[in-house]
């Protein structure tokens, strides 16, 4: 196994949230709702506990799940009648991301997320592994505590199931030189894809959208999810020379080999990048020669394309759908999310 | 921290449920429908997922929460119509319970379970994290799928929540010598009876009973699920001279203090076992001793007498409901399953 370090990329102190959504403060109202509801429901008479719930909420990134339920909510030609529901169902989401993090920090010997330290790190792995399985019931006792149809809440729990299977797949398939696009390719859909796309259909769901209308944003959904894994991938290869040194290329570290490793995997510099991925550890020069074949092999091009082509999906999709104001929203900040890193 | 070492409890070879439910060919027969459940819903394309699944399975117990589920189901006057719904039912049950097996074996490091290697090490602590992860949401996607009313749903969200919860607090608790009686007791049931007390009435409430008779029936459940947790406890205490070298203490070796510990901290006794418990490093003498004085303190046998309080407060529980055929195997088995160990 390779060495761990620390990841640069974790280090981003301040609140993400704000900062993202700092143009559309109706969106940042109702996530500091959804933030409340979040809190409201983790709170018990153990205080140790809430102190725990606090921490981890107070490391909370973009939250781009529930802003994209709450997005998918304001799809519809009319306002949505229940605000609450819609607050209920994000932080639901966004427990559920949360339940993910802590025990994918686990995993992955993460010490800190977001600048701060992780959970498993500030309490213990243990403490960590039983949080994120109350994450995962509080989610499931949400959805189940309000009025939602027995459809959406069957389409919720497959998201969620689907996301487990992408890990568990991910997983074992760690440290695998021999890992297809295509397989490459379902993983992600599982793992990040569904949830994007369950966001936003739910949220669409409380509108008065047909079905038709509802499956096409769900599609839109798992079109963003796959273009914003795609450009996660590539951080690590976009890193200029001056700060390549900094840099640490935590996946490949981490035995995940990305679409820019697999595609270049298959290319004509195969056998010097499967020479440098069985080391058993990495030097900065191994990563920076890494890089440069990836580069060469034209991995990283591909990998670029193949996220622009999933980000055009979405907008086709979501262009297609009646004008609303999520329609104006989703549509501005796609190029905001997906192009940020290249 | 205390040294870890095999448990030989863990080592029990054959097949529990079989041998547990021998005069019962209904439930037997029942039970492996719920298997055959588990297994059909774990399926999917990934041949090394599947595998494990079926290795998991394969160290199945007496699967005594599922059967609860369609003992509860047999307190009727009528026959349940929807034989399926209950071993859907009972099929997520029992993933739900398997999840929290598989994370707990994790959290102690326990290599064995059930005289078989555990998921952990079989495989690996990451593909265990996720696949109890997937448990949890394979149950969730069970009881979303098929017809249950809103109301049993959240019932049984609510009980995977405190089970949950009462896994954060056990292990927050772990080498505190100052846990009380009354956080003990509300540790176990969260942990330990909500789970028996939704099994039993999630059956009943597929019957004709009535809200009341359902609620009576969740509260044997409960106090079968105290007297269990209680006498599951005293196993580390029951062991002759004979076998005492090779019994090993488990639960105080990590740091579990059950009821005898906590009843023994509050007696006369309390200093020489606190001196013991502060040890790194536990010895068989130093065991040795630790039994010698719960027992003189009388904490065993008070132990010994809560564990028959909640256990004939079940039967009373179970008595002022209408005769039925589930009734009657539910008054036969309590004695079997609660007077194992004394």
């Amino acid at each position: 196994m390779n060495t761990l370090v620390f990841n640069s990329k974790d280090i981003e102190i301040g609140d993400e949230m704000s900062k993202f959504w700092k143009d559309y403060p109706d969106i940042e109202r109702e996530l500091e709702y959804v933030k409340e509801t979040m809190q409201k429901v983790s709170k018990s008479s153990e205080q140790y506990l809430n102190n725990s719930f606090d921490y981890l909420y107070s490391t909370g990134g973009k939250m781009l799940r529930p802003a994209f339920l709450i997005i998918g909510s304001l799809f519809g030609t009319k306002n949505v009648e229940n605000a609450e529901n819609i607050r209920q169902l994000a932080a639901a989401i966004e427990m559920l991301h949360s339940a993910t993090l802590v025990h994918d920090d686990i995993i992955d010997e993460s010490y800190l997320r977001r600048g701060k330290e992780s959970i498993h790190s500030k309490y213990s792995k243990e403490y960590a592994v039983y949080m994120g399985d109350y994450l995962f019931s509080q989610c499931f006792l949400m959805l189940s505590e309000f009025d939602i149809s027995h459809t959406l809440l069957k389409e919720l729990a497959k998201g969620i199931s689907m996301i487990c299977k992408g890990e568990m797949i991910q997983n074992q398939y760690r440290y695998n030189l021999d890992i297809s696009v295509r397989k490459y390719l379902k993983i992600i859909s599982g793992k990040t894809a569904a949830l994007f796309a369950a966001s936003l259909s739910a949220g669409a769901n409380e509108t008065d959208l047909d079905s038709k209308q509802i499956k096409k944003i769900a599609k839109a959904g798992h079109h963003i999810g796959m273009a914003f894994q795609l450009t996660d991938d590539l951080l690590d290869y976009k890193s200029d020379e001056k700060t390549l040194g900094k840099e640490v290329q935590s996946d490949i570290l981490r035995g995940y080999y990305t679409l820019p490793i697999i595609l270049s995997l298959n290319s004509e510099y195969s056998s010097d990048i499967k020479k440098i991925l069985l080391k058993d550890t990495l030097k900065k020069e191994d990563i920076s020669l890494l890089i440069e074949l990836t580069q060469k092999s034209g991995a990283i091009d591909k990998t670029e394309e193949m996220a622009e082509r999933y980000t055009k999906k979405a907008i086709e999709d979501i262009q297609g759908l009646p004008d609303s104001k999520g329609k104006n929203i989703l549509l501005e900040i796609i190029p905001k999310l997906l192009k940020r890193n290249y």
